[in-house]
């Protein structure tokens, strides 16, 4: 048993001689690629190429975007102000829209450390970099918790389906699981047109020792209704405060699946939802480049003449979902206001 | 526009110098490889690697091979005996479970040929090689009145959602509805992991000229939520008189999904149920090979110590299903035994 690479980010986007270093998760489990970023354009086309990918880790990425242009700036002997610093944010919050973590972290970032002012003696690039480690600290802590949480709905002898790559939190729940003697197997959907379930989870998981066991994207519903999978964990990209869940396209089609068979569908929600998305009808759904489904690693694996259509992640409405899983607790959806105040 | 190969199993399966020749189904359409089997047992081989697919192809396709073993003892000179063919048919039916054309077509076979007895002045091979053709006109028939009574159920402006390869009257369907002047567009599941829908589905209806749209396995509720698709169309490997449907895995979660949704779920059932399985229950569904989900084009998806499974089917109960078209006629699942009469 080993501790898998993608447990923690620190393992996989990382600085190096003032550049960033990200494990190319496109190419994983097969080659461990470093892609490096020498400045924040290279990071954000990392960012929408998928290099890196799964809501958390591309805000910490993109937070080490806005670094080395700070870095890049300053190292031309100026003192950075953040008007300088608007168009990089603007570009790096550009990348992906539907995850509410990225825009977050940024908005979040300018304002605590503006606050503290730019004359500050410490050169802003450093105290970007300590406050992207104190968000990593801060977002470890949280996947324990959230992974304690969810550790308490697992019964031995369960096998769990998952979709996609859910986070550390699944990671940190069978290791819970395995700690209090519970016997719990992992089945992971493979997670077309990418494979993340196929190559980042199911190999992660049977890193941490656990039984995985891979099925095609079409397979969940026949296995539901075999009785062989108890429960789902998916994780989400955002949540909506009528507890709307985003997570990538294939959730819904899952939960419909489980509600059908009357299976519990848990959505692993970390830090809780986003305070400023109202309602899933303001959730934009990211369309990306019809090629990635038309071609697979590069040979077009359909007629000339066919179109594609590429939705990167759907709406799952809250009747659908049995609860989420946060830090702070487990909510019903339509309850997951109160994770504010919990 | 043109015919699309497909459409027609003699472009695809057929004799040529005493062997059977099948343009390669995994290798479509990127490359048109031919398979050159020389005996029986090159023909089941075919079989169970998916050189040739789809329950009513399969079955024609172990006819011939069939044909090829009766030639090759009628070439040593004998009066070939039933007797001598059993280990030949026992093999072919061996190749694939779940499908019945296949069984059922050898067995009407031998009885229809064994009653007109083996002293016929006309070789038994000659025999066969007729009695096939006769099959293949029968089908195109088949397929042609399926077609044509599911056009009557689609209306202009829809956009049908299908998944693998629904065979010939699919196509008919759509040539009909075009000659009709009803504007019909076409969603394929890519269908892992074989990749049916995208290959050969998708492929075969844009040559039709029709307007075509490839999507991932996973997206399916995604448009259904978005009121993007109007219904759906399958195939069936077998229909067991209580409206039981065996196809292609996945079908179960799309019918579920339909229903979720309010689309109607149609089935292609061709000539009608399976008289021999009177339950669902009785249907055996094939497992294959794990390697199949775990590589990609020879290249292992996952990491070394992830396990697989591969249903290549699954069955869809009758309360999920909207109707069943046939050649005689469109049938309630629940009242398909109503075909025999019909």
């Amino acid at each position: 048993m080993q501790e898998p690479l993608l447990m923690d980010l620190r393992n996989n986007v990382y600085l190096e001689d003032d550049s960033l270093v990200i494990i190319d998760r496109r190419k994983l489990p097969t080659e461990q690629v470093p892609v490096v970023c020498r400045n924040y354009e290279e990071v954000a086309r990392a960012i929408e190429d998928m290099v890196v990918q799964g809501a958390g880790d591309i805000a910490i990425t993109a937070g080490y975007g806005l670094y080395l242009a700070t870095k890049a700036l300053e190292r031309q002997g100026k003192t950075v102000k953040w008007e300088e610093l608007e168009p990089v944010i603007n570009r790096l919050k550009s990348t992906r829209p539907t995850g509410f973590h990225l825009a977050a972290l940024l908005d979040r970032l300018k304002r605590d450390l503006a606050e503290t002012n730019e004359e500050k003696e410490i050169p802003l690039s450093n105290r970007i970099q300590q406050y992207l480690e104190t968000i990593l600290d801060k977002q470890k802590v949280r996947s324990e918790k959230t992974g304690r949480e969810a550790e308490s709905l697992v019964k031995t002898g369960e096998t769990v389906l998952t979709h996609c790559f859910a986070g550390p939190a699944l990671f940190y729940m069978l290791r819970y699981a395995r700690g209090n003697g519970k016997d719990v197997k992992v089945m992971c959907t493979e997670t077309r047109p990418y494979l993340q379930g196929a190559r980042l989870t199911a190999w992660s998981v049977s890193q941490l020792g656990v039984d995985t066991t891979l099925i095609t994207d079409n397979m969940a519903a026949h296995f539901m209704s075999q009785g062989l999978i108890n429960r789902v964990f998916v994780a989400a990209d955002r949540v909506a405060i009528d507890g709307v869940v985003a997570n990538k396209v294939g959730t819904l089609q899952l939960a419909i699946v489980a509600n059908y068979y009357g299976i519990p569908f848990h959505v692993l929600g970390y830090g809780g939802p986003d305070r400023r998305t109202r309602s899933g009808k303001e959730i934009p759904i990211e369309y990306r480049d019809p090629s990635e489904v038309l071609e697979f690693r590069g040979i077009r694996i359909t007629g000339p003449e066919v179109k594609a259509v590429y939705p990167a992640f759907d709406l799952t409405p809250p009747q659908l979902v049995t609860s989420i899983i946060t830090d702070k607790g487990i909510f019903r959806p339509e309850n997951i206001n109160d994770y504010w105040t919990a």
